[in-house]
């Protein structure tokens, strides 16, 4: 099987794997245990945090692990929302993942204003963000990458401008499409989740940036871990292989992307040809993401036959399976283009020949489907 | 090094390590995702589920992955809250980790009534929470053993006799060092946590057991995953390591126990000619943590030195790091003893030579830093 599906979660590299692995059965100690198999394990929990830290070019106490970034985005929106109870708006996205979409819809629900900012032709402005800040406004909460179809959001511009208006609002910024993949200027941003998952790492680790000072509440309670704001023993093992996984990428970081854009400039020209096939993307989104409509075949029945291909690919992010893709429609596609759509995510051991099998593949499936309709 | 902390954390199996690597770099699908790399990661998901239902004799569907007992109380006991805003009274016990302890006091500054149960003569009788049970009561949340001194509390007994007086009082049990080392009675018990970090699967995982229909709202957003309960993509890894251990711990449990009982009677017989140490258990404590005070010599000061001899034991729980062990006092133990107190627990690779070891250096440490003071 060739995967295409990295944007929902990757494999973890072996190296990271089998790091995971030594700390499990070698270096076991809870990290808050003072003999010194707990002060080793603290090690793995500090050089893990300087790593991350130093893909941002932060400090590593700005770094709390967490289980991924689905928790991480709960802890900044529902901590900053604890911690200031005056303020009642949060400005954010029509296309975020579910995690913040939802835990918006709860707020919402509660009486906050939540101000939803759509793209106009498939493009998100700052402007458009930064016109809705008023003195009510507690935080804006946006993605840095969209998962369905790599769409960079003008994330650092939206927080300079934001802070420039008002030094108190909180921007938290969710980067789950985008660690290790874009660097980011965190000047202006208080709040930042990512997992680890979409990296090489394995699923069940993920980190919250939380600025020096930045006014937010623990939302969960427990031993004293990670400062505080995220309680529970530490899974070191996923922190080593982390470890290992940002290392990796943030040592091949112009190497790999060179590659997604070659990969994609690949499938652009061997697709463009087809009329049937649509693009649902542009130029401002990361090239490891393909997003295409094959006009007249629902995305499941295309994945279901790209499955029998021996390609795995996506009909839309995998938080929302069996669910309408709403997302694509906020991103300003048809609702035709939504649902025919399919996501084709490229991974460090994606190759070129996997690509052209692929791009074979969906022009044999195009065909064979339209012959037996 | 020989490893006597087992109830801070425990060595991963390694049949358990090298399930989770196979899963990492082999079936990292997504849960979530509908191809046929989604639907394994699910099956694995199932699986354990399964095996965690089985020793409690419950059904699967009620296992909900979190990423640890912190993390499961914190769910069981806000989503109580959040669900059920009428009843402000929660009866819990004097002795209480860290992470269900301090839930509890955040929701006292709210201005709930906690009413925290203490142990009388070392022990807690089930008659002491039912009688502070009144209408007003919304849940008893407690630990099924303590985690300083192995107590055993009579959890079976108190949600019995609680549902008995009224059946929408909610029953929450810690039982983190519990799960697999003694078997639990359910069907009085609505809520229960647990970790697989203390039973020799990997540190970041864990269940909440949540009865079906039992009454609590989800206290995070995301995608739908967990029914919904706790969002975030699923640490496989962890959980096909944790499916591992439970088998593993399930088919040897009679074995182990008998194990333990051994060792603790060997301790119990070569320490108790020494006048200077004291035993801080009793006969309700389960055999695989022996909590004892050698008398003048401060709990730090003989844990460095039994590790000088190349002994790893506790000074107190990993999670009260750095603090007052006020947990022993609260069990009914005096302020020197809880002082001088050292936890010593055992686990599956602990030996009859290894325990021979540490009474030796017991015996040396306590004899040589008399002699220097």
């Amino acid at each position: 099987m060739e995967y295409f599906d990295n944007a929902a979660s990757t494999k973890v590299l072996e190296d990271a794997a089998k790091a995971a692995l030594d700390v499990m059965v070698n270096r076991y100690g809870n990290a808050s245990s003072l003999h010194s198999l707990g002060l080793e394990s603290n090690e793995i929990l500090s050089s893990c945090r300087k790593e991350i830290a130093k893909f941002y070019l932060r400090k590593a106490n700005e770094i709390i692990f967490t289980s991924g970034a689905t928790e991480s985005s709960n802890i900044a929106i529902f901590g900053a929302v604890k911690r200031n109870r005056k303020k009642k708006k949060i400005i954010t996205s029509s296309v975020e993942h579910k995690a913040t979409e939802n835990c918006l819809n709860h707020l919402e629900q509660k009486g906050y204003e939540i101000v939803r900012i759509k793209p106009r032709e498939n493009i998100f402005y700052a402007k458009d963000f930064i016109d809705c800040v008023d003195n009510n406004t507690l935080m804006i909460s946006i993605m840095h990458v969209n998962n369905e179809n790599g769409l960079i959001l003008p994330v650092e511009d939206i927080a300079r401008m934001a802070k420039a208006i008002n030094e108190g609002i909180l921007v938290h910024v969710d980067a789950a499409q985008s660690f290790l993949k874009l660097p980011l200027n965190l000047d202006n941003i208080d709040l930042l989740s990512a997992s680890g998952h979409k990296v090489n790492a394995p699923k069940g680790i993920g980190f919250l940036f939380a600025k020096k000072g930045v006014k937010i509440s623990p939302i969960s309670y427990g031993g004293g871990q990670e400062f505080l704001l995220r309680p529970g023993t530490q899974a070191t093992a996923l922190i080593k292989a982390l470890e290992v996984a940002v290392k990796y990428h943030v040592g091949k970081r112009d190497q790999l992307e060179k590659k997604y854009r070659e990969l994609k400039e690949i499938f652009v020209e061997s697709l463009k040809k087809n009329e049937r096939i649509c693009f649902n993307f542009n130029e401002n989104c990361i090239p490891s993401i393909v997003n295409i409509s094959v006009k007249g075949i629902r995305s499941q029945v295309f994945l279901q036959a790209l499955e029998e291909k021996g390609f795995l690919v996506s009909s839309g992010a995998a938080c929302s399976k069996n669910k309408d893709n709403k997302t694509l429609i906020n991103l300003g596609y048809s609702k035709e283009r939504a649902d025919t759509a399919i996501r084709i995510s490229f991974g460090v051991e994606t190759t070129k020949d996997s690509v052209l099998g692929l791009i074979d593949a969906i022009n044999y499936v195009e065909d064979s489907v339209l012959k037996y309709c």
